[in-house]
């Protein structure tokens, strides 16, 4: 890519559109924001701005096109694709002063936020209007939810509830010429011309930058059960999963972990949790909804369902308490198996019933490359998170085997349905992947939607579609 | 536009390709697929063809792109819009050959169809399994199941399961010059480059000809309970609407109808039904789940509400035959409503709490320009079908005045934070309105993405997007 790199002119033209104070090329500024969530790696930008409105968002992109001036727009850091690392420099556009919920509209079950607005600070925000967004990714306590728009961000509650493609009704975008659109309407149903609103969920930045979004907001339940059901073998496990959907009942979670992730964050995040010695792996199996005795009936069509999977034991967790200790131990899986060792993490998904298979593969892939896994995620929705650990592997495997690994993992994914990430995105880190799955064609009709947002490509170049062979 | 006509040899080419069985120039077939169900509109197709596989599309599309000839396809031939209509003569592609159930996945919850399919149908098939398909169009005992994706088709039960856009999960689709992709993955989640499974729902057939449909299903409910509400006025029965989600409770269908909607239905498909002298406007509210108490339960919470805004009679309805009598008149209003006048339909869809506004504005706008209009439709969206009333009208100013109408009651659904159409579509006799809503810059994108799919424009042509000033 041939881009313009950034001098005191145009450096002096940024701070004349966004304020001195909006605008930093310090050493440890540029640090910070060279780095996300994704393994180690680091990508440093040349500038950093933080624009408060969508004025300011629009006079920063015009410019950085005029000159052709890399943009690479950043939530809250905690991605895990590396979508938002600046690897061709220029300006790290963070979102961070976007902060603002700027209605809750308890008439028509509507909210309209900023993109810097964090995740579980909009949730609390419309509970206590007794409302419910139900999308929750484990990093809610720091994602920005415009974040979770770039990502089609899932999380526990997908399951009943749908990602959050199915939340977002508008959104108001500055294309990479400065010009600002909606992209739809406030409207739960809409049917009028391509659906941009749409198209931008999940595009990772790469089309437009956010600045406001409408997202629709269902009642509160008010009650919810926590089932965790331990199993002796995976396949197990796994096997339920499909199971209790057949038997006519949906969860508003389902989570699958596997035993070594359970040892780990138990003594990472001092977790009371009593892990039994023939455990392999367990099921978190939450219901929710307005009706106790409704729930419990749910629970008890679950138990047999278990009961029949071998289940070894079930545990109901119904005090607030309770619950939020097994959650946190859930959540905070990913941080204790970084903290253990280096790692990649890959965001396989298949169809449901096909999870016995998938988890069986990747064993046996792991055992012929040499690398262990540690896999956990929203069993329910076919989701599983599978974090490579290179433990015994050499520096040279890891460096130069290991990605063979991956492919053949991506491989079996592809040929059990799925596809090669569920809601962490392609990013840099899995865009090398997608012609496992993607022919020239499907990936040309996305160069072509590529060019007509960002003719000049200067928004989050490098990222999620290879490049033209 | 400038498009190739047929001729002979390129008439023995096709049947060469669809062989002589499929390929109709005779008078009758014609006429036949002239028309849909958009008002009294006729455009003949050149020819008319009847493909049965991937490949027979894939190889018509090829030459029709080599040739420059325009193919519109064609789903059951219900739409409202004139999407379906060959304004431009060519090839009129009808999918009635696609008729095959492929798959009813109980361990997955999914199905694999073709899209000639009726919905209807394919309801009842995964019904059988004790599965769901939750989107039912009016149309469903004719409409096929890929005319609905090409609308992103509605229904009555949107407001508590969502359009189909949230029940597609992935695509086969030929692309203009035949190439063949599956748009995205059997999965639940999918965060995997650009959603082109979201970006042809409600494409209206302009970017790809859809062959093969992957849905979503889920455990079918076990009960439903219907309650009527009459009310003495059009806004009271619209504000209750809002005031029923504000009470915590989701409908699985909240329909609005207008009294003379009523009237003329009840003459027209001899309903059963005992409509008062002082009644103005009914609210059809649907429950269903496994649970009756739970249901019984939000039907007091309902009723409460019902009463709050002067709710005149509320009729409980739980057998069978009664919900399906009432549920006929609802479905056949549409019907009744043309077989009495010449009409024009407009799809308006706004926020829900802004219904009353906008059910007022239309009458005032009528009033200014002369027209009377019947609105029905499905309230606890937002989504209001205007059937514009011929009546007293001039012919004169139904031709040449009504637009200027209809052009104001646009501008009132977007000032509304409402858009054109909620579920019937652009097509041919909206696209001239988009510019009401979108600026220029939107539909150039629309118009790029159109290009990227479709350099030479023969798929669907004049239709959706307005020509370039």
């Amino acid at each position: 890519m041939n881009f313009t790199k950034l001098n005191p002119q145009i450096l002096a033209e940024i701070k004349s559109i966004l304020g001195e104070n909006a605008v930093f090329t310090d050493a440890e500024s540029l640090d910070n924001y060279s780095h996300d969530e994704t393994e180690d790696l680091r990508y440093q930008p040349e500038v950093v701005v933080k624009p408060k409105t969508t004025a300011e968002v629009s006079a920063l992109l015009k410019l950085c096109n005029g000159y052709g001036i890399p943009v690479t727009p950043r939530g809250g850091g905690t991605g895990l694709s590396g979508a938002a690392l600046p690897i061709y420099g220029g300006v790290s556009l963070s979102m961070e002063k976007f902060k603002a919920i700027i209605e809750i509209d308890t008439e028509n079950l509507q909210a309209t936020v900023e993109p810097g607005v964090i995740t579980e600070e909009f949730i609390n925000a419309v509970a206590e209007q007794g409302l419910l967004y139900p999308v929750d990714p484990s990093s809610k306590g720091s994602c920005f939810i415009g974040g979770n728009v770039a990502h089609g961000s899932g999380g526990p509650r997908v399951v009943k509830y749908g990602t959050i493609r199915e939340y977002i009704l508008n959104l108001e975008v500055v294309l990479p010429n400065g010009e600002v659109i909606w992209t739809g309407a406030n409207t739960l149903k809409y049917a009028s011309g391509y659906n941009l609103t749409q198209l931008m969920i999940g595009s990772e930045g790469t089309l437009a930058v956010v600045t406001k979004i409408v997202t629709k907001l269902l009642p509160k339940p008010q009650n919810s059960v926590l089932m965790m059901g331990s199993f002796s073998t995976n396949e197990e496990a796994c096997a339920a999963v499909s199971a209790i959907f057949r038997a006519g009942v949906t969860p508003s979670a389902l989570e699958f972990m596997e035993r070594k992730g359970v040892e780990w964050v138990i003594k990472y995040d001092d977790i009371k949790f009593d892990l039994k010695d023939d455990v392999k792996a367990l099921l978190m199996i939450e219901f929710d909804g307005d009706d106790l005795d409704d729930i419990f009936k749910n629970c008890e069509k679950t138990n047999i369902v278990l009961e029949d999977h071998k289940c070894t034991e079930v545990l109901f967790a119904d005090s607030s308490a309770q619950k939020e200790e097994l959650w946190r131990m859930r959540r905070t899986m990913a941080e204790s198996v970084k903290s253990n060792s280096v790692y990649k993490e890959e965001d396989t998904v298949v169809p449901r019933a096909a999870l016995p298979e998938l988890i069986n593969g990747i064993k046996e892939i792991g055992a012929k490359y040499g690398f262990e896994s540690v896999c956990y995620g929203h069993a329910g929705d076919g989701n599983l998170h599978v974090n490579i650990i290179k433990a015994g592997m050499s520096d040279d495997d890891w460096k130069n085997k290991l990605k063979f690994g991956i492919t053949e993992i991506f491989e079996l994914t592809r040929d059990l349905g799925g596809t090669l990430s569920g809601e962490h995105g392609i990013g840099l880190v899995q865009k090398d992947y997608m012609p496992i799955k993607y022919s020239e064609i499907h990936l040309n009709l996305m160069r072509g939607i590529k060019q007509v947002f960002d003719p000049k490509g200067i928004l989050n170049p490098g990222k999620m579609i290879p490049d033209l062979k």
